[in-house]
């Protein structure tokens, strides 16, 4: 790390903003969700704002009841290879399931990306909540919580074997000999475990930053420990700074008993900034837009975290209902927290409904209230940096244009990037390759 | 089609070029395979050119006996995505095999690519020859020849049915009443066949060119029926004018069978132009890259086609050995043309390896001669269009500086691109959705 610790900025990019209503307001292109040059001009926007990376997340299923901007977007290789070749520093970052995929190809792919980006690909690995994934992809079941994780932690192993299929320096590619590469720096990994059989090598060599960065998105207890042991960094979310600091204590203990050090796992808690020239008119942009969604949508949404489940069927203006396991094998630690939160305060299923469609966190106010909550959070062993996403519309560009200056007149955050990989920049160690002479002591 | 037939043109891009030691020239860079700077250079000038698409092939295993280009480069996706965002016309067609792959993420990709795109994407079916493949991805064998095309069959079946889970005006986006699209146009596939089950619908729209063009590579029987039945084109390879021509009948055919029109289906011979300021410069130009292979990687080169079969082991200066039924379940009708070839002309082992790792088509003299050929092609029904590859360094440079202008002077072929979409400029019909009222009669 750098002796000035400094934070770390992500945007998550969707061309609708992270509101789920956003496509209603006047200020968005009702086909934002497909709308190239929308996505080119936030990539670039976040380069200007010398963002780390962007962020594209993912799903891989949808109904007649998913939320409008799900029914119809990119997928993320292809969106972040087209944002890569548009820009220069920025990193790319997308989400992409092991539950439904084989480990060559998406090795391979990010690879790709991550040679021709200049070493700028990270994976966010999850493990696709919600049974009717299964459907698409031949499998007559979805397989539980605790074997997907298993399955990831497999996957994980092939995919970073795979990409130490060659050493550094293994293309000699001498014209006058006709040498093109040393055979004893390629490797097979022949890989045979519960999961996967894969022998290799894989046909793509290391890049400049040795591999793609691996997020992880799970924060339930499998999903923390998988983290801990392989993931580069974690996107989180939490509503308070005391839940922030638990959660980065706990990741960070975790990775230290796997031999790691705690530098070398980031904690990004996602963020909705909402900013404006007085509190007031911040919660007024908030107000705005949560007004746009009906509860009909929100209780559609908030089914979607319980496998779909039909909430209609429950009084709207009564506590929230008992509703029992539900929830445990999609997106656990988000439907925990739902449940619990329903709970100590007492709420109805419509403010549930509403809140958890349009989440309301506590970055909300002017720039200096949100660049001094920011700093706290950071600061205070919550967080190593934010993943923002545009709650309102504009929201991202003002964040850039407002609170940025901000932290950077602060000293917390950079002016320029200094490197150019996303690796480089995040202050990560490049990672020896595992065959590598002298034997580097690495799990 | 247009009044006046015109020929269609492809690039193959491999930062390399398709001559197999290229990499080797004192004009290539050696890290040629996987330097973007490189590909985007290539794209651009095919695009200047007002080539209809550039071609990227593929391959899924690599070993110690792989040829130097192949151990190391981009993957299709990823990099189609990344030359489309820095080209806006000239179509992206990439080769990805339906033997190791899910038909949900596939047609998924490319359809996002697709939209990124505003309409250039091409998919170049290929079912991947090679018992080696299987062993990266969790199979125990390889699937015999009949049956990956049958599982082919089935895969493109699937992918077509997912582009039409939405109809064309399925998203009505009224801001005002909050409706986001019409449910009675999403579709569900509920496949359920042999091989797959996919229930759908595909989380994205129908791009501006209805679907992805599909090519299919394989000229086998299967191959030839596959394409006969399902493909807009058809990307095939001869060493004459009466082949090319008996193979073009032999397509054409098929597809009528099939209730379809002739030129609902284009073919497209691979060529690698060799052009000189004379026949004897040209043949110089063929002669130094000649050259620069060695025999050994040329036995080499050969095995691939042959499941990697190890020709070291055969005396050089023979007649080409009797190798049985090798060949028939990778490559099928190259092996099969290869054989024949040998036989007919009583070629010795070292004089096959050679002649297929540099391989001389009869496109290699003058730019007029090759104009000349080109237009014998297209006119006496041998071809619809070409993908011209870089059979030498600066080749395709050549190609587009020379020989583009003399097909235009002669009206075969366009000064600027009539179309945006790759089937506009194709001259292929816009694919009607199954679902739309009224029903069109299209299989």
């Amino acid at each position: 790390m750098a002796k000035n610790r400094q934070l770390k900025l992500g945007a998550v990019l969707h061309g609708v903003g992270s509101s789920m209503s956003a496509w209603r307001h006047p200020d968005i292109p009702s086909d934002a969700s497909i709308n190239w040059p929308r996505y080119l001009e936030q990539a670039q926007l976040a380069e200007q704002g010398k963002f780390d990376f962007i962020f594209i997340a993912d799903g891989l299923t949808i109904s007649e009841k998913s939320i409008p901007h799900f029914l119809n977007r990119f997928e993320p290789l292809t969106l972040l290879s087209s944002l890569g070749a548009v820009t220069s520093r920025i990193g790319l970052v997308g989400t992409l399931s092991t539950s439904y995929s084989e480990p060559f190809t998406v090795a391979r792919q990010f690879a790709s990306l991550d040679h021709i980006s200049g070493g700028r690909a990270g994976w966010n690995v999850v493990t696709s909540p919600g049974e009717a994934t299964a459907a698409n992809f031949n499998k007559g079941e979805h397989p539980d919580h605790s074997k997907r994780y298993r399955l990831a932690a497999e996957y994980l192993e092939v995919a970073k074997g795979l990409w130490d299929s060659w050493e550094d320096d293994a293309f000699v590619r001498d014209k006058e000999s006709g040498v093109f590469f040393d055979p004893d720096k390629m490797h097979r990994l022949n890989h045979k475990g519960e999961f996967f059989s894969v022998e290799g090598p894989l046909n793509v060599a290391r890049s400049k930053q040795g591999r793609p960065i691996v997020f992880q998105a799970g924060s339930s207890e499998p999903g923390r420990d998988l983290a801990a042991r392989t993931a580069d960094a974690v996107f989180t979310g939490h509503e308070t700074i005391e839940e922030a600091q638990a959660f980065y204590a706990d990741v960070k203990r975790r990775a230290a008993e796997y031999g790691r050090s705690p530098d070398e796992i980031l904690i990004f808690p996602g963020i909705g900034p909402i900013v404006g020239a007085t509190d007031e008119e911040a919660e007024r942009r908030y107000e705005e837009i949560a007004s746009l969604a009906s509860v009909e949508d929100a209780l559609l949404y908030l089914g979607r975290f319980f496998d779909h489940h039909d909430f209609s069927a429950y009084p709207l203006d009564e506590p929230f209902p008992d509703i029992g396991d539900l929830g445990t094998n999609s997106f656990r630690s988000t439907t925990d927290r739902i449940k619990q939160k329903a709970k100590e305060n007492g709420w109805t299923l419509r403010q549930v409904a509403l809140r958890t469609m349009t989440p309301k966190g506590p970055f909300v106010g002017t720039p200096e209230k949100v660049a001094d909550r920011l700093a706290q959070w950071f600061e205070g062993s919550a967080a190593d940096g934010f993943i923002v996403g545009e709650a309102v519309p504009g929201g991202f560009a003002d964040f850039v244009k407002y609170v940025v200056p901000l932290l950077q007149a602060r000293g917390l955050y950079r002016s320029e990037y200094e490197q150019d990989t996303l690796r480089g920049n995040l202050g990560l160690p490049f990672p020896v390759n595992r065959y590598a002479a002298p034997v580097a002591v690495r799990s």
